[in-house]
């Protein structure tokens, strides 16, 4: 096991009608505000609970940030901050929402601008407000950990960070405010989900035997869940398993101790930002290629992932690592989401464009050894045709 | 899956080399007090290795705090506290150690009679010193957890207390200081981790896939390690996997949203109390004539304990029952660990006793259905002669 350090200290508030702890969690003499994203947070009501759990603080709202939150449409919220003085935020929804409101936290006392703080993947970050959130969309983790993605619309530029400073005080997660999810929404929960939990996962043996367990326990419960989380909406135990899988997959638990990769994040990250796939959408692209490329690397951790969440237990080493990358493909076609670029109309020269960018933004040595370099990533996104 | 709340905010440093990072994570002006047990933190070097790292800040000591810690032994640290103004603890051993600096770091600042807060179970915690732990011995979780046990030596009464207040700041764990423990204590430790797992988990199913998941991760780690464990003391993984999976059992994560037992550990407590037993003993003492007795309640439980945990498929359901318990007592024996009250030369005479001590503490609906009676603690009792 590697050395580690692990601090994690979000509140977590889990359950049915726990909307109505904000009046409790958020200090009573808070200037507030609110983000959220598009109309559904209106619609189904959440916007109006939090509203009437907040009871007589002084409350504003900033709607409409995107899926990959944008730095320009943030930045409309950071001015908000400052001019109003306010000194709390609360985000509605899910992993972008959250994701943009961490930003938001930290560049309102940031002194210089902002998008340094993406820049410098957060080292850069001295301050930041405190915020919570109400999570509606089991997938990113966001809600428990202490990193974001935010996208420059004007360079098409993805860039993560990370700070302690930006850990949720608190987050409540409500598995029916996932009743009215889209279909899709929670089929790219469940790939999101389960591809973070790979990422932390399937490197090489670390001796880490609980950090094993516990994703391999994450695994099997996204593949026990993902038919009733999509068939029955309103299955309150599914969407509950759904949601703290979600949230355990990434708030540095079966991370903390083990190599991690990642290398499937920061393609499919260029993916998103070139062609406007979903996030979970360009995981599911990237990751059965990069399996089969890096199935040397990772061989005896891919027989682990076969027999521990697929019960593969027969053939020859490589037909049981054939068979495991097959199921996972099978796994998230089944959910309805392609793992071929060809779905998306795209070809040869999405590879060449995707590697441009990766080129572009100095991701030449991907991976837990390093090893994906631009030739490799072309054999991976090549795999994926 | 049951509402819950989960806020752990102990910082875990974790691994080789770990102990010198105390002198950034205890504060530059802290007046403080160090707190161990027996003669080995001296022997070890481990008190020299702390010492060396806290530098130049005013440092005093308190040794001798005994396993099941006394409240008589803890209130000498705290009248040292309180005459030379120390402001944080630290402590240097097993969760004896942690569990008495939780009561200090609550006394010294408490306005009555510090026994109270046992006798309150914590609740009347206001305000607590802080501290942090340097963990030498597996087994408890107190050094990622709220809550703690005192003995008050002259009435034999042993009880609980909780309070967010006595989190550990921060824990370092370094395997390495395991090498050197008696086997006597290593098995105590797996013991300890394994029963308190079971208490979280061995209850009835509560759609709750994950805290299954995990709780069956941990298990079947300590099933695996257990002969490494032992035999191999300066096996650095083994003992890293154990020290982390004795955290993890009683950290608060697999318990969330879960119903809980605990009768094996209140039976145990008051075996402890009246034999001076290892507490870790106690627990293999009670938990299989508990299981026994509580087989019908815990059938769902205990069919999924023995398939997934101890791969047992095949027979009707109470041979699978029974080969669980039977597994889970010879895993106990074969650590050198009775699992039958009369290895300690105890008899009914030993049950009566327990059985007044149970009704004199109020220990009269034990369990996740409340439905360990004094009859029932009869039946265990006497299951295990």
């Amino acid at each position: 096991m590697k050395n580690f350090e692990f601090h994690n200290p979000t509140k977590i508030v889990f359950g049915a009608d726990t909307v109505a702890k904000l009046s409790k969690l958020v200090p009573e003499t808070a200037r507030v505000l609110i983000l959220y994203g598009g109309a559904s947070a209106e619609k189904t009501g959440t916007l109006a609970e939090v509203r009437s759990a907040l009871g007589n603080r002084t409350v504003q709202e900033f709607g409409g940030i995107e899926p990959n939150p944008s730095y320009e449409t943030l930045m409309r919220a950071v001015e908000q901050v400052r001019r109003e003085k306010l000194d709390f935020l609360l985000a509605v929804g899910g992993g972008s929402v959250i994701d943009g409101t961490k930003f938001v936290a930290a560049a309102a006392l940031y002194a210089g601008e902002p998008w340094e703080i993406a820049e410098r993947g957060g080292a850069n970050i001295k301050q930041a407000l405190p915020f919570g959130t109400v999570l509606t969309l089991p997938a990113t983790g966001s809600e428990m950990n202490a990193g974001s993605v935010i996208t420059k619309k004007a360079t098409h530029a993805k860039l993560a960070f990370h700070s302690t400073l930006v850990y949720p005080q608190f987050s409540i997660l409500d598995p029916r405010k996932t009743f009215t999810l889209p279909v899709s929404q929670v089929a790219n929960g469940l790939v999101d989900a389960f591809v973070h939990t790979t990422e932390q996962y399937l490197t090489y043996p670390a001796q880490a035997r609980v950090q094993d367990r516990f994703a391999e326990g994450l695994l099997q419960t996204l593949v026990d869940i993902a038919p009733t989380a999509i068939d029955t909406p309103d299955d309150y135990d599914t969407r509950a398993n759904l949601m703290w899988t979600a949230t355990l997959a990434l708030n540095g638990l079966i991370g903390a101790g083990v190599p991690q990769d990642w290398a499937t994040h920061m393609i499919g990250h260029e993916l998103t930002a070139l062609y406007d796939i979903d996030h979970a959408r360009t995981l599911a692209l990237v990751l059965p290629a990069l399996l089969d490329v890096q199935r040397e690397p990772k061989r005896a951790k891919l027989l682990q992932f076969g027999e521990r969440v697929w019960n593969i237990t027969s053939g020859s080493d490589d037909e049981r690592i054939d068979a495991a990358i097959a199921r996972t493909r099978a796994f998230f076609e089944g959910l309805g989401i392609p793992t071929r670029l060809s779905a998306y109309a795209l070809g040869q020269d999405a590879v060449e464009a995707v590697l441009k960018q990766l080129e572009a933004h100095g991701m030449t040595a991907l991976g837990e050894h390093r090893d994906i370099d631009l030739a490799r990533s072309r054999r991976i996104l090549e795999a994926a045709l």
